[in-house]
């Protein structure tokens, strides 16, 4: 019960919302009851759950971490890119979410997002839904 | 072995200790060993682990939130409510916690917290335990 | 499948690289499919997942979070390390990995963190190992 979903991103910094691929996850594992693990293996990437409705709290929260970690600072690493580091390091790296008679357990308003903070690139996020033990 | 906390909140901005409704799902669910997995379906609010003991740190903790993302600011999203989405990306909307030997594990001053960004209103906290191989 | 990381923070605060013991757990559990979570017990120290070949993002994400979360500001917290449970806060207490074939699965670049902010002191990082279906 294992899958991978693939995302392009499109420019160097975005929220993509990756919803529909997660609960196609959940529903192709079968799994009822449980939990639904996703890992970006990306360490200037992250994932996030947030408001997928109203696509200007992306654009808000983006804007905001820029103000908070500037691209341009005074960093020591030398590949330039230590504000994404540091996005990624805010944000994290995981999301544990619940699964609850097949379907993927969200708020109305809510949806998973890739955060990227260094593209645009090809990015993986690693899903793993576990089933408990009533589904067994 | 599913569980849901109600939680009215008070203020519109307030971390709400649930450890002992935590503690409590933890005991009814019967696992011995295993892990807790929170999360909060609200996209304006959040979930954190954090010293329960003195109240200041959670004033503290808010008032520094509000510091870095203040409730007025350039943002664009309509509602008015970007700075709750945003604080919600920084704090996390889900905790995976350990059970161990029939008991919740946290440190001796950690709590569980609900976060609160826009309220206040009704919120929910949903539980799921799921026992290790090793209580089967 | 339970297992205790114990790290010896060598400074105020430090970004300690504990992959190679999270390993270890990981192969010692036996588990060939499942997840992999860690809790940290202190409501002073956090948990996180980012690049652990240049040194330099370590110093830039510890410098970052220093310049958002001072030390010293007008903090109410009575044992004076306010600014240590907030970064907690921020960086989170929890991560939940994958393991696959056996293996902790990381991305080339990044490596796990245990994160001191209130240092130097005995810390400790509590791991479970649960198995998917398909390694039952």
């Amino acid at each position: 019960m294992k899958y991978q979903i693939d995302v392009q991103t499109r420019s160097k910094e975005d929220f993509v919302d990756i919803t529909q691929q997660v609960r196609d996850c959940v529903r192709k594992s079968g799994v009822q009851n449980g939990v639904c693990v996703l890992f970006v293996p990306h360490a200037t990437a992250g994932l996030t759950v947030n408001e997928n409705w109203d696509p200007s709290v992306k654009a808000d929260t983006l804007a905001t971490l820029d103000r908070l970690v500037p691209w341009r600072a005074n960093y020591q690493h030398v590949e330039g890119n230590a504000a994404a580091h540091i996005k990624s390091c805010l944000v994290g790296t995981s999301e544990t979410l619940l699964v609850d008679a097949g379907n993927l357990v969200l708020g109305t308003w809510q949806g998973v997002f890739l955060a990227e903070f260094h593209g645009p690139r090809r990015r993986q996020v690693l899903v793993r839904v576990i089933p408990d033990v009533e589904a067994r």
